[in-house]
C-alpha cells in the first residue's frame, strides 16, 4: 500500500513499535521527574487547614480553586475537544485529527507541569501546582495544538510527540521571557500561544514542505457531516473563550472584565465574518472554512488586552476588525503560502492565530500605554499591571514599549532565530540553531510519516 | 437554478452585496452606539478595588462574576450548541442550523446589550454592564433562536437579522412591562422568553406563509446522522437547563432551589414523552421528533415557579404534564396548524414552547398566590417576591393576579397586537401596527429568501 | 420481521402499551413518593435567610450550591452526553444508545434521590434535598450507565427500566454498607460506582445470555462516523473526570487535589493507551476501541484515592498501569469472556470499569494505610478521613484493611451474593437470592426484548 511514488525512498508507516516505545519511555520519564519534582501547593495539600489558620482565611471558599476551577474546565474542553473537532473537517482524517490532537495534548499538559513549573513554580527543589498549573498547561498545549493545525494529515504521531517536546520546551522559555523578564501582560495568551504557536507551526510545515501533496488533494477536502462535526469544535472554542482569556487574570474584576471583553469581541467578529465570507465568493455564498474558523479570530485578537480596560466598544472593533482579517487571510494569504512561500498550511493557522495574534499583541501594547490613574482607578492601575517591587516605576508608555518588544521575541522564538533574510525562492529553510535542531530531527526518516498521496487518509495509522 | 414556480416572481438568493452590507452596517452601528453608550459595571470595572473598599467587601470571591459566571457559561452553550444543533435534525440544513443560529444569536446579544441596557442598566447616561447583562443578552436571543425554529429553512439570512432586530426591541419592551411595570417574577422565562419568543415566531411565520411548501418535502426529514447531531442540541439544553433557570435568580437559595426544581421537572419529562411518543405511534416505536423536543418541555414549563417553593414533587408533576402535553402537540396540534390556520411550523415551537410557555406562566402565577409567610419565612418571603418599597403591601393572591396579567401581555406583545377576531379562514394576518410593520418588511421582495422548492437545502446560501 | 429462529418462542416487541404502562406508573410512584418525603435542605429553602444568621454566615457564597454546583453541571454531562454519546459507537444503535440511555437515566435519578435520600439525609420523616444529593443520585445512575455498556443492543427499553429499578436499589445498600457501615472513602466511587456497576452489568449480560448473538455480528461493528459520535463521549468523560472524582470530596483542598490527581492519571492513561493498541494490533496501527475507551481508566483507577495525597505522581502511574490493563483486556478478556464465560460485554465494560474500578480500591486501601500525620498535618488527617466520633481511634492500616473489605462487599453485592464456585461450564447463573430476583424477572418473556438477529438495530425500536 505504501508505494514510494514521487519519493525518494519508500515510506514505512508501520509504527507496531517505535509508537509504543516512545509513548511508554516517555511517560516513564514522566513519572521519574513527577516523583523528583512534582508536588501538591499549599491550596491542594492536606496542611491546608493550617495554612488556612495561618493566613486568617475564614471560608474554603477562599482557595483559588473556587476562583478558577470552572474557567480550567472550560478551557479543557477548547482543548480536546475545541481543538480536536475543528480538525475533522477533513473527509478521512477525523481519528487522526481528534485522536492525534489527544494523544500529543496529553503528554504535553505532563511535560508543560514540568517546565512551566521550573520557571514559575519552583520552591525549595520542588513545583508546587494547583489549578493554575493546570490551566497553564493547557495553555501551553494549546499553542501546539495551533501548530498542529499546519501540519494536520502529513506527519505520523511520533513527529507530534516529538514536535511536542520541543515545543513546549520552547514555549516555556519564551513565555519566561515574556511574562517575567520583559515583565509583560498577555493573560489570554495573544503572544504567548497564538503568535508563538502558530509561527512555530508554520516552520515546522515550511519545513517538512511536500512537493507532491497534490496527489492526495482528493482528501483534503470535506463532506457534508465532516463539516457539521467541526462546527463542534469551532462553537466550543467560540463560547468558552471567554474563559480562556480570564482564566488566569486576577481575581474579581480583572476576570470579570476580560470575559467581557471577550464576549464582545467574538460577537462582532461573526458578522464581519459572514460579510466577507460573502463578499469574496462569486456566487455570494458563505463557506464554511471562513465560519468555522475566522469567527474565533475575535478571542485571538484580544487575547492581551481583555483584562485591560479595554472596553466593550473597543472589544467590538478589534473583533470586527480581526474577522475581517482573518476570512481575507483565507481567500488570499494560504494560497500565496503555498504556492509562493512552500508553507503548507492545511487548517490556515496563519488566518486564524497568527494575524489576529498579532493584531492581538499589538492592541495590548495600546491599550497598555493608553493606560491612566484616572481611568484605572490609583489601586486598579497598579494592580493590573502589576506595578510593583522592581516595577513600580514603569509608566504605561514604557509598558506599551516592553509589550510591543514581547511581540517581536515571541515571532523570533517561535521561528526558532531571526527570520532568514531572503524566504523566497525556496531554500533549505533552516538557518538557525532551533530551527537546525528541531527541522533535522523531524525530517529524520525514522518517525513513520505517510508518502504524499497517503496524507490525509485515517487509514494509515488506524484500523478503520 | 432558482426557477420561479407557483411564484409571483422569480427569486434572487444572490446575497454577495446585501448580507455584506447589512452585517457591516449593523456592525459599524453597534460600535457606534457602544462607545456611547456601554461601559463596565462596577464590578467589572478597575475601579473595583475602591469599590470594594467602599461596600465593606473583603474578599474577590463576592464579586457576581462567582456567583453567575458558571451559569452564564451554561446558557451560552444552550444558545450557540443547544439550539443551534437541535435545528440540524434536517438532512441538508444543518449548515443553516449552525450558521443562521450562530449569526443571529451573534448580532443579537450585542443589540440585547443595548436594549435591555437602556431599560434596566442605564445610570448616568450610560450603560453599565456586567455578567448578568451578558446572561440576559443570552436570554433575550434564546427567544429568537425558539422563533428561528418556526421559520427554519425558509428564509434568508438577511431576514432573520431583519427579524432578530425587531424581536430582541420588542422581546425588550415586554420584558421591561413584565418585570418593572407588572412586577412580575419571571427568572426562567417561560413568560418573557418562551411564550414570547414561540408566539413571536410562530406569527412569523404566519406572515410568511408560503402554499407551495410541499414542493420541498423531501427535504424536511432526517436521516440518521442528522438525528444523532440534533441530539447533541437537545442534551445540552436539557442537562443546562437548571442553570438556564438559575442563572439570574437571587443569590444563595434561590439559585440553588431555581436548579433543583428544574432537575426535577425534566427528568419526569423524559418519562412521559417516552410513554406517550410510544403509545400514539402505531406500531409503539420511539419517534426521535418527539425525544429531541418534547423532554425539553419540562425545563420550560418551570421557569417561572423554579425559584419559587415549587417544591421537588410540584416540579415532577409540571414536567410530567409538559412532557405530555408537548408529545401530543407533536402529533395532533402541528398538522392542524399548519393545514387549518396555515402556519407552518418546521421544529414545532408551538409544542415546545409556547404551549408549555403557557402552562409555565400559569403555574408561577398559582404557585405565587399561594406563598405564604409559613412556607417562605418571613425574611424569604420578603426576598422570594422582593415586596420592598412600592411593592411591600402586595399580598400574595394580588401577586399572582400580577403573574396572569403577564402571561397576557407576553402573548399580545408577540403577536403585535390583540389577536385577529377570525384567525379562519385565512387572510392576510397583519392587523396590528407592530404585526403590519414586522410583517411587511419581512415579506418585501429584497431580502433573497429562495422559492418553495429551495426550501431546507443548504446549497442555496452555502458551498457545500 | 420478528421472525422466530433459534429461539424458544417468537420475540414481541411491540412496545406500544407495555413502555407506556411502566414510564407512566412509574412516574406516578415518583410523583406520590416526593410529596410524601422529598422538601428542600436547608440552602435550597427560602428560610435560608434565617439559617444564615443561625450559622453566623455573612455571604450568601458560603451556600454549597456555589462549592459543588459547577462540578454537579460537568457530573450531569458525563452521564447524559459522556456515557451516552460513547455508545453510539454501533452503526445502527446510535438513538437506542442515546435515548435509552436518557430513559433510564432520568428515571434513575429520581429513584436514586429517594433510595439515597432515606439512607443518607433523611430528617423528621422528610429527605432535604441539596445540590449535593443531586451529584450522588448522578452517581448512583452512572453504575446503571455502566452496567447498560454490557447489554447495549440487547435489550429493551422496559428491561432497562426494570434493570435500573434493581440496580439502583441495590446499588444504594451497597453505598451504605461502605460508607456508613465500613466508614470507607470513596469519593470518586471505583467501588461502589465502577466496580459495583461493572460486575452488576456483567451479571445480568451472562444471566440474559444470547447463544445466537452471531446472528447479529454485522451490526455489532462501527462505521467511520458513529466512531466519531462516540469520541465526543469518550472526550466529555475524559475532561469532566477531575470534576467527578472531586464533586462530594470535602470543600477547599480535597476537592483542589481529586482534581488534579485525576487529570494527572488521564493524561498518562492516554499515552499508555495508544502505546499499548498500537503494539497489540498486529499492523501496528491505533484501533478507535481503545481510544475511546481505555484512555478513560485513569479516572476510574483514581476514584478513591484521588482526595487521598495520592501525590501527581502516584496518579501517574496509577493511570499509566490502569491504561495497560484496560487495554489488554479488549484485547485478550473480552473474547475469553464470551466464549469461554458466556459473558457478551458489548462495550467491554470489564475492561473498563471492573479491572480498573478494583485496581482503584486497591490502591485507595495502600493508600488509606500508608497515611501520615506528616504528610496531612495533624487537623488534615482526621478532616481527610473523618477520624471524628466513634472513628477517632482509627488507624490508617486498620482504614485500609476496611477499604479492602469494601471492594470485597461491592463485588460480592453486585453479583447478587457470593459467586459461583463452579462458574465454568455455564449453568444457569442465579444461584443467590438477588441474583435468582433479578435474573429471574429480567428473562420474563414480557419486556419485549427483539430476536437476536436484531439486536443491535434501532428499527426495533424507533421509527428510522
Amino acid at each position: 500500500m505504501e508505494r514510494p511514488r514521487h519519493q525518494g525512498m519508500a515510506k514505512n508507516t508501520y509504527l507496531r513499535w517505535r509508537l509504543p516505545l516512545v509513548c511508554l519511555l516517555w511517560e516513564v520519564a514522566m513519572i521519574v521527574l513527577f516523583g523528583v519534582f512534582v508536588r501538591f501547593g499549599a491550596e491542594a495539600d492536606a496542611h491546608w487547614e493550617e495554612e488556612k489558620q495561618e493566613m486568617n482565611l475564614t471560608s474554603d471558599i477562599e482557595n483559588d480553586f473556587y476562583f478558577r476551577y470552572p474557567s480550567f474546565q472550560d478551557v479543557h474542553v477548547m482543548i480536546f475537544v475545541g481543538f480536536g473537532f475543528l480538525m475533522t473537517f477533513l473527509k478521512r482524517y477525523g481519528f487522526g485529527a481528534v485522536g492525534f490532537n489527544f494523544l500529543l495534548a496529553a503528554f504535553g499538559i505532563q511535560w508543560a507541569l514540568l517546565m512551566q513549573g521550573w520557571f514559575h513554580s519552583f520552591k525549595d527543589g520542588k513545583i508546587l501546582i494547583g489549578v493554575e498549573n493546570l490551566i497553564n498547561a493547557d495553555f501551553c498545549v494549546g499553542s501546539v495544538c495551533i501548530a498542529f493545525g499546519a501540519i494536520l494529515g502529513k506527519t505520523s504521531p511520533i513527529q507530534l510527540l516529538v514536535m511536542t517536546l520541543f515545543q513546549v520546551t520552547l514555549f516555556s522559555v519564551n513565555e519566561y521571557i515574556l511574562l517575567n523578564l520583559l515583565h509583560v501582560k498577555d493573560a489570554g495568551g495573544s503572544m504567548t500561544i497564538h503568535t508563538f504557536g502558530a509561527y512555530f507551526g508554520l516552520t515546522v510545515t515550511r519545513i517538512l514542505y511536500r512537493p507532491n501533496l497534490e496527489q492526495s488533494k482528493d482528501k483534503q477536502g470535506s463532506v457534508y457531516h465532516s463539516d457539521l462535526f467541526a462546527m463542534i469544535g469551532t462553537l466550543y472554542l467560540w463560547m468558552y473563550w471567554p474563559s480562556f482569556n480570564s482564566a488566569i487574570s486576577d481575581h474579581g474584576d480583572a476576570q470579570h472584565r476580560s470575559a467581557i471583553n471577550t464576549y464582545c469581541s467574538l460577537a462582532a467578529c461573526v458578522l464581519t465574518t459572514m460579510a466577507f465570507s460573502s463578499m469574496l465568493q462569486k456566487k455570494g455564498k458563505l463557506d464554511m472554512v471562513h465560519i468555522q474558523n475566522a469567527t474565533l479570530a475575535g478571542g485571538v485578537a484580544v487575547g492581551t488586552s481583555a483584562e485591560m480596560m479595554l472596553t466593550p466598544y473597543g472589544s467590538l472593533i478589534v473583533g470586527s476588525i480581526s474577522g475581517i482579517v482573518s476570512t481575507v487571510g483565507y481567500v488570499y494569504f494560504t494560497p500565496f503560502l503555498e504556492s509562493r512561500l512552500h508553507i503548507q498550511d492545511t487548517c490556515g493557522i496563519h488566518n486564524l492565530h497568527a494575524m489576529p495574534g498579532l493584531i492581538g499583541g499589538i492592541v495590548g501594547a495600546i491599550t497598555a500605554a493608553a493606560a491612566t490613574e484616572d481611568v484605572y482607578g490609583k489601586e486598579g492601575f497598579i494592580k493590573a499591571f502589576d506595578f510593583t517591587g522592581v516595577y513600580q516605576t514603569r509608566t504605561p508608555s514604557i509598558q506599551g514599549g516592553f509589550q510591543a518588544a514581547g511581540i517581536v521575541v515571541a515571532v523570533f522564538a517561535s521561528l526558532g532565530g531571526p527570520p532568514a533574510s531572503r524566504p523566497y525562492p525556496p531554500r533549505p529553510p533552516a538557518h538557525r540553531p532551533t530551527r537546525i535542531l528541531v527541522g533535522g530531527i523531524l525530517k529524520l526518516p525514522i518517525w513513520g510519516d505517510a508518502a504524499a498521496e497517503n496524507c490525509f487518509e485515517d487509514d494509515v495509522y488506524w484500523e478503520v
